[in-house]
């Protein structure tokens, strides 16, 4: 761009030539593809005879834009992706919309499009369609992605399809995104870096060996009891953790107890925990692990019965069990 | 919602109850359908065998949030409609992305709710996936709107393929969306209103007649002008249109003359452009002008050479010939 606009203002909104340039010297630039096309007011794509396709839609305003282990471009292709595969579906198409604020920096936003474009290779994605739109404010940005994922078979991967008796698995470690985020916004130094990554590897690897998969589900926000709680609801099946096998660093277990956080209530953004049948769980674990972004995966509990109102138990390390909620409240807000 | 929760506070992008609360009072009970669920990450839809989709996206910020003949959540369905429409896709699927500011009345985000879902009915679209997110701000809102379309048979209506000899329709007044936002913005009294409207039973019925459509394209940000000049580069042909065939309600007219302003470059919500060969134009014609939204139907222009460097050409009233260009700068911001 030229050296007048170093930062983003209402012309590039306009829909005139200004937003013109912008398309056409940081977007296209980045996310060239023979799909995408500033011309079209639609993208036409394959999806494959199968029929169906998975859909789902995210925005991103995670504060602040950059943080350790990723930032908002990174985050918000992750999360898309991620939402896709919990079908799983394989993830194909992104689109973005772009609510840039006035003041924003065009050398930030370069650097957002560049990792965007960078983990939408990583993930074998293409986007095939965007917006851009300028507001008042202070300089930050929003991203909405929305994705299709493609099929090969039909499958029946969903929250309401844990079964009794199921295993129930975690990719890795809980809670670093959200002590990453909240480590920036308090200034505290510490080697803590978010998780955001694709889990396509991990979930490309279990469909491949024809594992029965019942559930997959990425644990964002609300963490890891919200998650767990509301799919034991919608399937109406009591699920038992084993505290002390659910996987946290040394380093985020003792930022958290600093600050008094629970990390089972804290957001990730790269982990997915997997329901299957007890027979599958090693070998499953197995191919997670050697999966990328899956060294770090757990056993951590079970299905272990039918019940209408689904709850969520915990077995702690010194035997008791007690029943965890919901997230209830305010967790950390804008951490994706 | 509970009376202590009249406007949204961060706590209803936490992820956890509050959330939860938002999306089970307000979305799924004005959004309900088959497919969309709060427990699930991405939707599974159908999209015939045909295996090609069309795909688009569209961030809408539009200040104020309520004018006259619309408002953001008629605008943001009505959008994504018609961008898959103008790709000859039958709009099908539409995921929504909503960034509320705190502050924001729970009463505004219920009336347009309530008008998306009525617009949605209104264009024969479900509403499969959503997200909510809270930021800091003034009490205002955006909402991003992703959508799929299906074919039926495969069709190539696209910006390139306008053709020497092609007539140009335009389906109806263009001006009033701008005029409409303006007026509200200054505080003027007038009847004005947006033509924010689903363009699907003009096209749907073009495409029924069999007519052979060459290029479709909605007249939004940059105008009229704006978007044939985009065609005739797109396509490498020069565009004659003729000024006084273009229509403009005498209101809008006047109130552009009043303010120094160009019908040709004021944005719309609710007009399309349609190219196709001349023999086919009068019966066209018809079909758009029985057709909902399409009563003001006109013959603008047509297709009158090959020209690598593709030229907008305009013939005015009294027999001169000008070249028209893009909107350069600053068109009136926050319209769409």
């Amino acid at each position: 761009m030229e050296s007048s606009s170093e930062v983003i203002t209402m012309m590039h909104g306009s829909g005139g030539s200004a937003t013109d340039k912008l398309i056409e010297e940081i977007f296209e630039k980045e996310f060239r593809n023979d799909i995408l096309s500033s011309m079209e007011d639609a993208a036409l794509v394959d999806v494959g005879a199968i029929g169906k396709i998975a859909m789902t839609t995210d925005s991103f305003v995670v504060d602040p834009i950059f943080f350790k282990g990723g930032d908002i471009g990174r985050l918000c292709i992750c999360g898309t992706v991620n939402d896709l595969l919990m079908r799983g579906a394989k993830a194909k198409y992104i689109t973005c919309g772009f609510i840039l604020e006035e003041g924003l920096k065009i050398d930030t936003l370069k650097k957002v499009v560049a990792s965007m474009a960078a983990c939408a290779r990583e993930a074998g994605v293409e986007i095939v369609a965007g917006d851009t739109k300028v507001v008042n404010g202070k300089g930050g940005m929003y991203i909405n992605t929305a994705g299709v994922g493609i099929f090969d078979t039909e499958l029946n991967i969903c929250a309401s399809n844990a079964q009794l008796g199921d295993s129930v698995l975690i990719t890795g470690n809980i809670g670093d995104h959200h002590a990453a985020i909240l480590s920036d916004r308090m200034g505290i130094e510490n080697d803590i870096e978010s998780d955001n990554a694709p889990l396509c590897d991990i979930v490309g690897n279990l469909l491949n060996e024809g594992l029965n998969i019942h559930v997959l589900r990425d644990v964002t926000r609300g963490g890891l009891a919200t998650i767990l709680a509301e799919l034991s609801q919608a399937s109406k099946v009591n699920i038992e953790l084993e505290e002390e096998k659910i996987p946290v660093s040394p380093t985020v277990k003792s930022f958290a107890g600093l600050l008094g956080l629970d990390p089972l209530y804290m957001g990730n953004e790269g982990k997915a925990v997997v329901f299957l049948p007890e027979d599958e769980a090693d070998r499953a674990l197995e191919i997670i692990r050697k999966s990328k972004y899956g060294e770090k995966a757990q056993l951590i509990g079970k299905v272990v019965e039918k019940d209408e109102t689904g709850k969520l138990l915990m077995r702690t390390s010194i035997g008791t069990k007690r029943q965890l909620q919901r997230l209830v409240g305010e967790g950390l807000p804008r951490i994706c």
